[in-house]
């Protein structure tokens, strides 16, 4: 294998991953142009990264002579990138997302693969890449090889993982990282109504969260619905309404059945 | 006011917070007793408190002349315990509830309070009560005072909170710790399925609690349903069945009319 096979890359997109990736990546392969449909996330982006990173907002203005084209897109938007780069063939084409199988690139491309980290991106957060879980997959084993080098270069935690996997991976990531986000925003909005805010619970997150690395979380799960209290359940649930109280009560409801049942 | 009115005190439970409760008061305020239903349960916990504490399972024994008694029990038990001790009108009697209001003890006792630590407790895991905010309310605004300085003993935390206050509080808790709780089981649940568990999913955890630092969780919302990509929703509702499909997708159509509708 050639020493360096990735001099040079492309990024497609210059959303949240791709304001992390592409960054991480110019140190050891010169990302030369972002595009993005939206021609200031590509400029912004394309400042990030300094030196003579082109943004572009017109897929037809895509460098043909790239090693490496990282797809960093909304998944629904992968296959019509595709589909706009077909008369591209050059280059081991990636894309980033936990949940498209890395089959999506057959008879499209000739070298491809996955390059997924597994972590939560916004654009204004910065990250530690370092400590982000980078999982690999290759349509060929050489170049399977080739871009868990590259993300050995910007991350210490690397693996191979297949798309069965990867998938499996994501949707846990949603449970554990979105919808987790989204049962604090659920708590913020009742505390805002009493003139106090989410900053009041950060010691019981933060023992929440710690929890975890001591037991599993289903023996750490406690609160009205693991004790079956019926009565502080239907309490709380007479002083919801909407969103609240339907997400209150199914989970309520799951929990109950899980450790009652 | 007496320099130290609460010399004494009784613990009627031995649960999770009960656990917790008890051995941190017990520096600032000789706890005589240990009360549970379960007497194996009240010999373990007045054997962490050591001392002359004593363990008793039957509320015929209940010491009459504490100056302070700890409910910790259910909320559903907080009534029966009540009436099970009419007999003693002696002392300041507080429950450790989010949910239950000060008016319980209305009629029942002279002197009562609430004393509510806001943290999520297991009984093997040790806590640092020193960061645990602690609601207090009193019946009168002197047992408020005494039980606020009791309570500024072992938290750094404490703070005066309504009935109505706390109720809230604990509603949010319920969503930002229970649930968020269960939503890792979830998560769990679908690794084990791939040989794998939560401990992959570490550093996108660090991440999504640290993101609530430097902005609301209402911005940091991330994932398929806030990008309103309802292809990978689909595919991994078709991964998932049970209890799983019916929380990822209640969830998932709230993300998405949160932030598209």
């Amino acid at each position: 294998m050639e020493r360096n096979p990735l001099k040079s890359c492309t990024v497609i997109g210059a959303g949240n991953v791709a304001s992390h990736l592409a960054p991480a990546l110019s140190p050891w392969c010169n990302v030369r142009q972002v595009f993005s449909p939206t021609y200031d996330n590509a400029v912004k982006l394309s400042g990030k990264i300094g030196g003579r990173c082109e943004p572009i907002a017109d897929l037809c203005n895509l460098d043909c002579g790239s090693d490496l084209y990282v797809i960093s897109v909304p998944d629904d938007a992968v296959c019509a990138i595709l589909d706009a780069t077909s008369g591209i063939d050059h280059g081991l084409w990636v894309h980033t997302s936990g949940s498209i199988d890395v089959d999506v690139f057959k008879g499209k491309k000739s070298r491809y693969g996955v390059f997924y980290p597994l972590q939560t991106f916004s654009k204004d957060k910065p990250v530690d890449m370092k400590s982000v879980p980078m999982l690999i997959e290759g349509g060929t084993d050489e170049d399977a090889d080739i871009l868990l080098d590259l993300a050995g270069k910007i991350s210490g935690n690397v693996r191979i993982a297949d798309s069965g996997i990867r998938r499996k991976l994501h949707i846990a990531a949603v449970f554990a990282c979105n919808f987790v986000n989204f049962m604090w925003t659920q708590a913020d909005d009742v505390l805002h109504a009493s003139g106090l805010d989410i900053s009041i619970l950060k010691p019981l997150l933060s023992e929440t969260f710690a929890k975890i690395d001591s037991m599993s979380p289903y023996n750490g799960q406690t609160g009205p619905a693991r004790r079956g209290d019926r009565k502080t359940i239907e309490k709380h649930l007479g002083m919801l309404s909407g969103a609240k109280a339907e997400i209150y009560r199914l989970l309520s409801d799951k929990i109950y059945e899980t450790y009652h049942e």
